[in-house]
């Protein structure tokens, strides 16, 4: 379990969590709630309870792993983390129709289950629950400033998500993406709903008047685009099983850090080859190893190797001048190679 | 102008609310954000400047309106009004995309222009930004308390909007449900978001401790659901040009009021000719005459026109006991009128 890997964070802090935000969505029982709890991996598409741990809740497990960090108690960020998974949910919920993914999670996907239309309007049901989660707080006594920014926060992070998806969007028909635009589309896309969770785990346990350190919310955008750069490399390289949402993902022509590389600085033969495969409406799958081949030539499988360690010597120094005691910030280094070790599925 | 016909409410207050809109929207400028401008009327599909008159802002002039006849004046709900529209037109595009309609207000739709993905993703931004809004009310010195309270009723008023669409969605391949579950949908689906801009103005204009009357509310969502009713009699019998949005509805088989209520109360006969009709994957545009007349043979065009009074009866005795100033009460059973009376297309 990645909780358990994040040391510091107690194994029951999984459990909390999970207990918190079933809670939350059980407590409305209309039949668009099941749509949900599948999402969230509950029930199957009979409503029949599933018996197989849930997925790891990455996001909330980010923001009180930030809380214990920074106050030694992970407990005040358990219903931000609430709000961080069912952001993370309706976002994946869109996703997955946006992308056309029939599977998520080795699941078919809300969309292919319940088509289209449903699959839309429940993740909007989800994008508004993330919210009104946080009311929760001020029933639990939590000032209405400190709900409100928490609100605002997650607001923000999610219009830069979607900065970053339509960016994604628009690049998929193109050949002439740079390094740097890439980069920049990941940090917005991938980088900011950890960056939130790092932001409303430090909101959850700092003082009132203390200002949430703009470094550790840095720290999680850094760790949030290593995320999705550690993907790319998985999606090409990782042997046995991968993620289908990634290889989805790399077959519809979504770009991927180490063909950017290749298309802007291999060879004129290797650009040509690699522009032959990727001129086709959708890649061939059965080109990947080719294209795999192509990008170890070029150079650009070291080069995203070396752009992955980079970001995460920037997410450590972030966290070293956070101002967190130095037991909270070695408790985050360990938490960032957890949480890049673990399957991107974003 | 639907502003001009809600008497009380002075003819600047259109190009208030559309100034404060687009100062919000504009200040943004990435590529994303065109696609927003589309959707609001002010943009082409290349970013020019577009001549003709944005479509009618009703949820926010109903906000307006409440707080001028709560207390006079319509100012202070200005900004709740820039939240609600820009709620409703993350709805407007998602919904285009769950129904397929390629039209919205005359213009091909978003998802038609630029693909389901960005239409999804561009609604997913307007969905954050409708409450990002709100926020410059904290700036304007109006109390946290406040600005978390509007925050709050408009996810609830979302979520009652996909627990409405849930219902409309999983209807359309039913030939059984009730007039009860029709009117049950729609006051869920079509009466929240009305309900929750009477709630707003009301929230902008009284005191700070006054309590939003709740009969207020529920003039909000009477005049919502009579809205629908009176758009589904607009789709089968409006002479001329018909709602594009709403004639999709009917072809794809979204359930109506008077075909509901023959399904349920035709005579025999009937019934098996309407349900020959309604077998096929959609209806046949051509059959939309024959429907027409066997819905005003068995009664149930007269039964829907007097479902539609009976709501705005029932929208005027809310008002009547809301507290409201008399002159208020006056002020908005005209905007009533007003806004039943325009083409709805939700």
């Amino acid at each position: 379990m990645l909780a358990d890997r994040m040391l510091g964070l107690p194994t029951q802090a999984t459990a909390e969590l999970e207990r918190s935000l079933k809670e939350f969505v059980s407590a409305r029982d209309l039949p668009l709630y099941r749509i949900m709890s599948f999402q969230l991996g509950w029930e199957d598409e009979n409503g029949e309870p599933v018996t197989a741990s849930p997925p790891e809740r990455l996001y909330g497990l980010v923001a009180m792993a930030t809380a214990q960090a920074a106050s030694g108690d992970y407990r005040p960020a358990v219903e931000y983390g609430v709000s961080l998974e069912l952001l993370n949910n309706f976002w994946q919920m869109h996703g997955d129709v946006e992308d056309g993914n029939t599977e998520r999670y080795g699941r078919p996907s809300v969309w292919w289950t319940w088509g289209p239309a449903q699959a839309i309007n429940a993740g909007d049901g989800m994008h508004a629950m993330a919210r009104l989660s946080l009311f929760r707080l001020r029933e639990a006594g939590i000032p209405p400033e400190r709900v409100a920014a928490a609100v605002r926060a997650l607001d923000e992070a999610t219009l830069r998500l979607c900065e970053g998806e339509y960016l994604d969007i628009s690049y998929q028909e193109r050949l002439t993406v740079t390094v740097d635009s890439y980069l920049a589309m990941a940090h917005s896309r991938n980088g900011s709903l950890l960056g939130c969770a790092a932001q409303l785990g430090a909101l959850a346990s700092l003082g009132e008047t203390s200002e949430i350190p703009a470094r550790l919310v840095e720290f999680g955008e850094k760790l949030g685009t290593a995320r999705q750069i550690s993907a790319d490399l998985n999606a090409l390289w990782k042997e046995g099983d991968r993620d289908q949402v990634q290889q989805g993902r790399l077959i519809a022509k979504k770009k991927s850090l180490p063909v950017v590389h290749a298309m802007n600085h291999a060879e004129p033969g290797a650009k040509r080859k690699l522009g032959e495969l990727y001129m086709r409406r959708v890649l061939d799958p059965a080109a990947l190893g080719d294209v795999a081949a192509l990008l170890e030539t070029s150079g650009s499988k070291d080069f995203t190797i070396n752009t992955l360690d980079s970001l995460l010597s920037q997410a450590d120094r972030a966290l070293e001048s956070s101002g967190l005691p130095s037991d909270g910030v070695d408790l985050l280094k360990e938490a960032a190679r957890a949480v890049v070790a673990l399957e991107a599925r974003a």
